[in-house]
């Protein structure tokens, strides 16, 4: 029996978070957002292919930008609400251009910048 | 100026999802979701603290499991609508007792366990 996106568990507006993280470091590249189409054309596709919630859209990652993710093992947690794709990053994953979209440090003090954008 | 948690985009219900992941391996463990008051107690306790849907109540990770989570660093995304809590994990974060909430692997064909609960 193939496996059906419905069988997970959306939101009210029927999308799942996906988790992007990069193969082998482990980092932290990215949160976004898929539904049941969204997540069968990553399936189908091998790439990590977003809902778009501002232009109500899919978001083939990369596609204008060049910077791809190749979907190398998706998983679903225990209460099927939310995904973790595991993928081969090409350049930045974040639109500041940054490697990870998580590059500030927050303390009860302050934000710290942690990382650059890449050149 | 200390960091001011309503500076962060929150849902409809008031909530913005956070990852944790393990500081050094890389494993993300699970996500759950804060609201603006987890996110200051989890800064001023350094006991990571969700909010619980379900029983619409504080959750400070591991207080009745004994699996707390140690943060180490809470990160914000560029468009501050996600965190990353790099976190010292004590035994497994699921509560099926497994170390990852993200235990199975998803293909189009078929879905496999990848870990088992932790003795």
């Amino acid at each position: 029996m193939s496996f059906d996106p419905a069988t997970l568990v959306y939101d009210a507006n029927g999308l799942i978070p996906c988790i992007a993280q990069q193969e082998g470091t482990g980092e932290v590249l990215m949160m976004a957002w898929m539904n049941a189409d969204a997540v069968a054309r990553t399936l189908e596709t091998g790439r990590v292919t977003y809902w778009s919630r501002s232009r109500q859209a899919f978001w083939v990652k990369g596609e204008t930008s060049g910077h791809t993710q190749a979907l190398v093992d998706l998983r679903v947690d225990c209460d099927r609400d939310c995904l973790l794709a595991v993928v081969r990053q090409e350049g930045p994953a974040c639109h500041t251009n940054r490697r990870s979209c998580f590059y500030t440090s927050v303390t009860g003090e302050t934000e710290t910048e942690l990382m650059s954008p890449m050149v």
